[in-house]
């Protein structure tokens, strides 16, 4: 976790004190249906629900410090709460392993963490969806390979981006599906010494599904699947932020990221905006990619379980989970205040002097009867000068100088080839598509 | 692709014929739809079909021939499609990009090598169920860290894989859904010179969904969903594989791989049956996952689309869905006939002179009023030298003859801790909730 | 292996005919050094190399045969040499293990295929440095965060390419070293059954080096350390490709990949010349970084050794190598043909109005004495009306008018400070350190 | 980074501290330079080491709340140190720009790192080496495929691991290399506002290497290389601690990483001593693993540079080199304090009654002039019945009652086959190879 590329609600999922509290709640819920089982007091959970009403702070320093004496982390933990609750907080754990605490913990903060990750995606398919719709009929170029394509809209680019977002978030609540399990099924999952009611109370409490078989574990094959969804939403991250630094360049310059009045751009050079905030985003969405493979590897654990998952989910719970939040929303402020300059796309689609019209002349003299060798040669006659002339001359000009083509075709039949609204008429269709 | 870890029927989908075969089926159907449309006349599609009646074989040398001089390869195709079905042929791909062709086929050859991939998934399913009802009961060691912990049964570790195959076969199913898609939609998407209408027929004819946005390629994050699912996959196969490496370790030798009468475990050394099934999955197992990796950086193609993903392509779609087939069938036959060795389990079980069932003793104890602290040190003296024997000593009969521990519990209490069904009153349970 | 990415010299180090050569010349040294150890005849060694000296052909197929009953891919080449050498052969292999062959084989190929790899380095390397003394001060401007920033020569980013392939080229000579080991040592690594001198003949007959502790296989950590510098190089592949992709972006087209007179962009969209083949070394690149993976998974093998690394080494090792093979070659071919345009480089130097110079400027004001913050303010508020008029209007004739700045410096001081020579003062000093 | 993976030195390298301090030197030691070139006065530098020379803390949160004001971290520093130093201290950074500054900051880093690295690796092999002369002659079963093979000795099995760290050492020193350079030429790499003598005077006080084409950033194929070779000393890790796990397995028992008298294994389960160090490490590996990954995509900068690489490197510069400073040190303390068990070494391998000889007794029938398909025949009749006692039966004692095995070796000639010292004759020649 870099700190400058965290936030406090998701960094929060991840402190001690968000831990020791879900640490409770299930020793809690738990020791609450053994005692409707008949297997310890109700006093023992009356007890604990007590305290807890007092809404008492968790003392992480002075569990730390039980820790670095007893050496184990959930008995730690154990002895303050008793300590704090009184002798009826004995009965807690009852035929309980430290694993049901602890991987139901990391299922609830997991997908904690992706409730916030749901809200940051709803957060950024409104402000697509608000640009896409502003830009809908905004045109700019095409472009397949870099070079200059075809006609379409801003507000289509933008659409693909609200559709793939979508996608992602429509990963993102299966992958929340994948991790929300609760396992309490002791020390190899036969619950040899807790009943599997319990585990279905406390996985209710918790609004969480009852892990159908785990092994002390809950088996990694979930976070696999869940890491390597974050992956792709990253990737999808990183598609939107290189369209934009492509926009930016200098020589292209249609769209830029947000820059203040006032703010500088380089110390030393007074001319410079730099698409700073979407190469940050780049490189984001690398790390949270890297972070999917440690996930995958972890799943071949050995027998029953190792405990090589431990050390990899000390990293990338908090790092995927943090850094993904941030670049969500980072993402979303850049197209929030992205600034859009239509002229500049008008001009940049000007630029090649009518070329980007050649495929409807050619369709045109096709349909006028000529074959489709001739009008291709017909057409690339003309264009290669408009091509040699970097746009200087216009392509329609020279279409209508030359008497092969005006003989096919009337110089209001070429002039209409070169309407740019005929590349829009579905443009509706497609926003239907997306956005309903 | 390595051709010993393939098998035909996989293969078949990635061979030219059956790229070609798709490439007729989308222009035919597009020329019906346009002929419909009025577009062009009905003849033309009548006639494509038509031939295509006669089950022409595809001849893939004269349309590579073809390619060599057009350094074309839809053109190519065309071209040879055109002088097999005459002229009427000339209305096929019109308005039409080769993108739509290319990218609609990627999704079927997709789509069908997932058909594929789910009937072997139904098959390891099978196997692996019909295995773990047979050892349902099947009494062997749980373990942790490597090391015995508690009895479980063999049944249990197989349910366990089935679950997590059956989480992997819903995985496939949604990644299916995420490629299973068709984009005919023009040379930015816009559909400047064909109608959505063509698109959603040949999406109809193919049992694929329309792409809602595309910009002459399909976006990539669908395609990286898709890869990183079978990365998931593979991590699950690798995970079973190994704990079959395990069970087959000289010491431990609980389960092997078939061994034929007469075969040779090594030309030197004949005492050797070693898991090379299993160990060769675990290498495949390494490939499917690294595949994953480029598929996710082609996400980010640049504006409407640039061709660096189409190299990957070429790569991964065959590599992967090929071997990991290969993987899945081996994977059944292992499970299907595994040779199986419960006396070896229950000898195994056995080797700690009763030490797996110190927790209940420990509990016991403690129910018995004796403080946990006290019960612990009770039962850690006895088995300290359990332990120190190398389990030739027991640990019943050391509590046996230990006043303090028979103050508490009587002889038949402390016996009835020893007694391993106890362990399995909930695999009933268990085997509900993964196999109904 | 995807044969259009595959060229014949390095395909044919990894054909089945060029295996067997390796194999058997591992056995007849191996032989040739036991009949001088005195453990086998003269007679036998003496037969082996008779037969060789024939130059007999190997039947694949023939031995294909006999590993399909064998099942033993070892036995089976042994088998089918002794029948064409005669009964001397049979003491090949004595006290040798089937992997001594194997891992001796794969390291002689992993050299061979590196020498090869260094071939197309050196032409890489002359072609990068032809094309950047041809156009070492050619005028560019150079870019960060893909915005103009300062000027640059066309010389100086070649200069940078062939420094960075330099390293790679050094990067594989370790590479080379890495993975160049003999071993025969045995079942387990101990000699057992033949003495370390064999190993020591062998390895200096291939010029291998001797692997120091051999355990069965050589230790995949070199071959982890092999792949890793295959993913540095091609990363650098990707460097170079992408930023002749930039270049030849329809906005920028300072450079083109080489297009024949003729030749067709696109069928439709007469228009378009793409950079179809650096876009494709983008997507090789991806490839040959995921193969790395797989090498680092491989290391950590079980004892003496397990069998997993040895599916991937039958994808990796054709894979990696061919592919980098191709991509090198490729790559050589488009900076070999590369089209350069000066005039459209300085076009785009000069599009923003001689606002690369205002670094120059500010320096001067400061050395003039004016406080940097007065000569910052002084700079940009010409600055800025060349910005919005889009480079239509000229930093120097701006600042010619302000009458704080002329108080500053003169005429003649400030039209030096946009001589774009100076910029180009260290490009020998540069060219110095690389290409000598 | 994890803090309960991190080790105090190694964290500290990337303390804000120790950054600003590396700062503070290269802009000193640059304004030198100048002083000398008579670019700026003596004074300047004079008042800069007069003002070091007081040793002052830096205060970075006095920086820290400059950089949240003027959004530029070298400019906030540069600000604090002018009103540190006085007026002297404008002439500063005179002609550099900051990425000179933070890119010879990062080479620094890495620098130290790696010297800290290496220390752990040099901790290391000495631990390796000692536990390796001590069980020189230690027996244990060699095994391939997780199957008992051939005896070899526990020295042997440590001289391998010592070839292998030895090679991740000088892997090190190579990457500190990679790195270990200093850039200092401008805003795009010419030089235009500096003189290259100044990059070279700042690279010899920092004892750097002069980048010899920077282009405002050192080229990233450097760290690329840096970072994987992290990931292949990391693999060599898991190698080791794989071994150990497996040396653990209750059933295999022949070593154990250190337990303490009275530590507790589990809370429950009173038996239990896990190897929870080596199996952090496997997870720490698969981590740093991880983290060559975006560096290799942090090479294909764009043009002249973009900062997508930045974010990256604030992630994995600490995370890589702190977790892996980390398990080296953990790794060390595991092998020196390593339990070995040689009694139970020499119990496995007895365990198979004598059947890892059987290559010995095939070779020595063959030689006897039987045929090579009778002698197996003859062996394996036996072993077999070994195999199926579960070895209580004695390949020996079985060879010296079978007839047509006595007629052609004698008893003392089968017994000598079974003589485990002769697997060891050449333990001393690899030893020499490995520790001289």
């Amino acid at each position: 976790m870099v700190p400058r590329y965290a936030r406090p609600a998701m960094t929060a999922i991840w402190e001690p004190e968000a831990k020791y509290e879900i640490w409770f709640l299930i020793e809690a819920h738990a020791t609450q249906k053994l005692a409707d089982l008949g297997v310890v007091p109700q006093d023992a959970a009356r007890a604990l629900w007590a305290w807890w009403e007092t809404n008492p702070g968790i003392d992480v320093a002075a569990i730390d410090a039980k820790e670095a004496v007893l050496k184990h982390d959930v008995i730690a933990f154990l002895d303050w709460v008793a300590e704090q609750v009184g002798p009826q907080a004995r009965f807690m754990h009852q035929g309980m392993t430290s694993s049901d605490v602890l991987d139901t913990t990391l299922s609830l903060q997991l997908a904690r963490a992706t409730d916030l990750l749901l809200e940051d995606m709803d957060g950024l398919l409104a402000a697509i969806e608000r640009r896409a719709k502003e830009h809908k009929y905004t045109p700019t170029i095409g472009r397949s390979h870099g070079i200059h394509a075809e006609p379409t809209t801003f507000g289509l680019k933008l659409a693909q981006a609200y559709a793939e977002f979508d996608r992602c978030r429509r990963r993102l609540v299966n992958a929340r599906a994948e991790i929300a399990t609760c396992a309490i099924s002791g020390a190899v999952g036969t619950f040899g010494n807790i009943a599997p009611a319990v585990e279905a109370y406390v996985a209710e409490q918790l609004e969480l599904e009852v892990e159908p078989v785990s092994t002390q574990v809950i088996p990694r094959d979930r976070h696999a699947m869940y890491f390597s969804t974050l992956a792709v939403i990253a990737s999808s991250i990183e598609r939107l932020a290189v369209e934009i630094r492509h926009l930016q360049r200098t020589e292209v310059l249609e769209a830029e990221e947000y820059f203040a009045p006032g703010q500088k751009g380089s110390s030393a050079m007074p001319h410079k905006r730099n698409p700073i905030l979407t190469e940050n985003l780049t490189g984001q969405a690398r790390m949270i990619r890297a972070y999917a493979l440690p996930a995958l590897e972890n799943v071949a654990l050995w027998h029953e379980r190792d405990i090589s998952h431990s050390s990899v989910e000390r990293f990338i719970g908090p790092d995927a989970t943090i850094t993904l939040d941030f670049a969500l929303a980072r993402l979303t402020n850049v197209i929030d205040k992205l600034l859009v300059y239509p002229e500049r796309m008008q001009a940049n689609l000007d630029r090649m002097g009518g070329l980007v019209h050649s495929q409807r002349v050619l369709l045109a003299l096709t349909q006028a009867g000529i074959t489709r060798d001739n009008a291709y040669r017909l057409v690339q006659r003309n264009a290669m000068k408009v091509w040699e002339s970097d746009g200087r001359l216009s392509l329609l000009d020279l279409l209508k100088a030359d008497a092969e083509v005006t003989a096919a075709l009337s110089e209001a039949e070429l002039a209409e080839k070169f309407d740019l609204d005929y590349h829009f008429k579905h443009v509706d269709t497609v926003f239907d598509r997306v956005f309903t």
